[in-house]
């Protein structure tokens, strides 16, 4: 039972309607780990600068995560990134992007990360994911990207995409990539590419999953208080994967139906714990007796019974 | 068990990526009326001119739906939109809409009518369903309206939500009356206008429901093939109201937590069979035995099951 993350860690300055935070812990490696934290063993992989200090190593390393594999470039700077929300929160306005040490980034993966079971490969250059995908052992592979790519890298992230178990997109983004702009079809076209899994990430809206053997959708959990939406999608997949992996350790296939679908249900949660402060706020200071506690809740206000129907015309 | 309908008769051309038709029976309340036969007595009240004829009647008559209140304005043309998707089959573009016999509508309902147990009030000017709401002795009205209203007769529209016990609404039109840009705030703001059960459609994304008991939300039926959108709220709406209806002379509550869970699968079922096929198609050639299953297989695509979870490190 364990779990390699390989993306963005960075520091993210972030205004939304709600109120604003500088330099706040941030990156799609980062708020991957920690929500995977809470089901399993996780190492994150990833180049951070001289300004990534003890207080950051020790968010991850108090929640189990093993950060042997953090690149420290001597004389560097942390990725940066600066955005902001109105009140539409669906949609994150880039105000400055640095990448820093980010740019020559070089996936060193140690004997440790290499060996995992299953493998997460973050928001970054497609390029890199294939090398990272190809110097794994991990079982099953998930891939997440952005319209960033698709747009400037397409060839790369295609072969990328074949080379994963698992595709994690936004909807939009899913449509966009097959040319599909229905979500049924763009997802069954997505399957073609390679992947035996897709999530169609759906913001607010939830998540849709489809496979070889079910289709499976759930709305979002509705919140009154939404502060920052920024790492939503990567808690999303930090919950999916990392209770997959807690099953695979129960002896599940990771491709098990009915663990796919609370897997689904986990990955919701965690990221409506996410969204519900600044950053990793909310998460860093989640217990997993909330989660199980939410996971209820969420199950009670999405689920109906389907009864044999009485008192109606017999009409057919 | 009986349910009124009042609305809007049309005929509507509708131009989608998937084809066209011309002047097919359509409005409001013919396709909530269709959904809502499957499951009780429903009537419908409306106006219509010369141009409908007996073929349009008959399709009501042959899902059972009582056609009494039906006005034949002498000389006088139906209501008529021409309306057409592009690929993004969420966003309805009117190309054309001739009010017609619509424009003089002032709803008689007869005696059977006002004594219906629901009263389902479609999108028309809110003065006219305050009026009729008035004139109805229905143990349970719900309205239905949209942004046209909200920006051109906004306080007539809060009048006649106040005097009703369900809202419906799309969730951006929610957003709009109530000022509130979170769904779950819309919602409640909402609830504190009147109404003690609001439904917020969200198109493809399904629905979602705030009452006093409770929270819920399911996603769309998701098909590979949507071939006309139109009309899908409202049979939504039809299947919703129409599925609590049957309940309540099963002797269930209106307001039964469970039994409105249920009404809007059913709701939702409606709505997904109706995008199938262009205008009333679908729904006029449904059998009661498809929604059935269609409901069973929404269950399946949409529940997970909350387990002890073993194998995980204890964490907490």
């Amino acid at each position: 039972m364990s779990l390699t993350a390989v993306g963005s860690i960075a520091f993210d300055s972030v205004r939304t309607p709600f109120g604003e935070r500088e330099r706040m812990l941030g990156g799609s490696a980062v708020h991957f780990a920690l929500a995977a934290s809470f089901f399993t063993e996780v190492r994150i992989v990833g180049p951070v600068g001289d300004d990534f200090g003890e207080a950051e190593t020790k968010v991850l390393e108090d929640h189990g995560v093993i950060t042997d594999d953090i690149e420290r470039v001597e004389g560097g700077q942390t990725f940066f990134w600066r955005g902001h929300y109105d009140y539409d929160m669906n949609i994150a306005h880039t105000d400055d992007t640095q990448l820093n040490v980010f740019a020559d980034f070089d996936p060193k993966l140690s004997e440790a990360s290499r060996e995992a079971d299953l493998l997460f490969l973050g928001n970054i250059d497609p390029e890199l994911q294939s090398r990272v995908r190809a110097s794994c052992r991990a079982a099953f592979a998930a891939l997440d990207s952005m319209n960033f790519w698709l747009d400037s890298a397409r060839k790369a992230l295609t072969r990328a995409i074949a080379e994963v178990d698992c595709l994690l997109l936004n909807d939009a983004e899913l449509r966009e990539l097959t040319g599909e702009p229905n979500l049924a079809r763009a997802a069954r076209a997505a399957m073609e590419l390679g992947p035996g899994v897709v999530v169609a990430k759906r913001g607010e809206y939830g998540a849709a999953l489809s496979s070889r053997d079910q289709f499976f959708a759930i709305p979002g959990y509705l919140l009154e208080d939404v502060r920052d939406p920024t790492g939503a999608g990567d808690s999303f997949a930090g919950g999916f994967l990392g209770y997959l992996d807690s099953r695979r350790a129960a002896g599940d296939s990771v491709l098990n139906p009915a663990a796919l679908r609370r897997a689904m249900a986990y990955g919701s949660v965690l990221a409506s714990f996410n969204v519900e402060d600044f950053g990793t706020e909310r998460v860093q200071a989640l217990s997993r007796e909330e989660i199980e506690e939410r996971l209820r809740d969420f199950r009670r206000i999405t689920h109906f019974e389907v009864e044999p129907v009485s008192g109606t015309p017999a009409r057919s």
